[in-house]
């Protein structure tokens, strides 16, 4: 059965890496010992070896071993053999642009349609909607297509962020760039706030976390739900 | 002789569409009396005709007539007769992608290095860059290239937004984004904040508006600056 964690963010304001999901992490991952790290969204521009070191040094306390998939000689083994699977935020044109050279997409989507545990942040949550078109990142590189995982049927734009009624600023709000999307595509988006992360067992998706997630169809007005509908 | 001018933004808040530049454009579409406006960026999703009315309303204060290049059967007759050029702002995704789905690119090129008065706003102004890796905008359809029109040597980044010192939010800042963004290109970027905008003369680029600009080179830290560096 498909089993994902997918987190608006990696980081609360004024704490640690990871720090708010450790003990649902312990549970999520009980079953595995060593994570598989995906750390090709290289956030702020870090390397893949740094980027994995701060990886393991949340997942020690919670006592779980971290391997960068960057370390295996080829890719598609270290998916092959992954207990538990987890990509971490960043740029996602990078990250989607990897994954795809890398031929690994395919991959990645069977091993979660059977069962492997999957953690997303930021990025690594956009990637597991049918694409990667409500991110918020900036088109660093260019991916051949924007399609992804599709293990859920719904997008979601992470750190979503409320519109701020006192701005003078005019660039678009968040809602407002959803609503383009809106009239180009018909997947939902899921708004999720930071704090808030989506419990993926099977068909079933559960918001967790703080507060309400806000709610995108194509055609309707955006709401606010404390569940994830059944698009 | 190449002549531009590149807004950060169309509208500032609390005036109409194009109300702060209406003295400059005077000025600057001097020898036009009909500018041809290319609408498809479509900003929050609107028609290109409302859109074009939308310019036509402002540009009629200072005298000036609008044609809409959707408006001509073949719309490479609209540029190749154009006086004067404005691509205004939206979604610089959609706008890039039917630009070169209608092969358009080049010839808005060469139209603006033969010396046609181009105005961008937004993502208007973005195209003018080699590309548009430093856009704002969600990447609602996939463009077959990020390049674009090159007829200046930097890129800009349009609305720019300092970091907010009090801010507990997550996401990436501007200046974590185009940091990224130098990790993989060595284009110099422009933040140009709104109220500013470039005039391009020639090889002569000069900053206008209130206040600097911020300037990122790769390698470099981040500057302010009154003038645009000749990269």
């Amino acid at each position: 059965m498909k089993k994902l964690l997918l987190a608006s963010t990696s980081t609360l304001y004024g704490q640690s890496y990871l720090e708010y999901l450790l003990p649902q992490l312990n549970d999520f991952f009980s079953h595995a010992t060593t994570i598989t790290f995906i750390p090709y969204a290289r956030p702020g521009g870090i390397s893949h070896d740094a980027y994995t070191e701060l990886v393991a040094t949340a997942f020690s306390k919670i006592d779980k071993k971290v391997v960068g998939l960057h370390d295996f000689e080829d890719p598609l083994e270290g998916i092959a053999h992954a207990e538990a699977l987890f990509t971490g935020g960043g740029n996602t044109f990078l990250l989607v642009q990897q994954l795809h050279n890398l031929e690994l997409m395919q991959p990645l989507r069977d091993k979660i349609n059977h069962g492997t545990p999957y953690l997303g942040t930021s990025a690594g949550s956009n990637i597991a909607g049918p694409s990667m078109k409500t991110t918020n990142d900036m088109p660093i590189v260019h991916p051949p297509t924007f399609m992804t995982l599709g293990v859920v049927n719904f997008n979601l734009n992470p750190h979503y962020l409320d519109p701020d009624p006192n701005s003078t600023h005019k660039g678009e709000t968040r809602e407002t760039r959803i609503r383009e999307f809106h009239q180009l595509n018909t997947t939902p988006v899921i708004g999720l706030r930071e704090g808030n992360y989506i419990l993926v067992n099977g068909n079933q998706s559960t918001l967790k976390g703080t507060g309400t997630a806000r709610i995108f169809e194509a055609g309707k007005s955006p709401y606010e739900s404390s569940q994830i509908p059944n698009f």
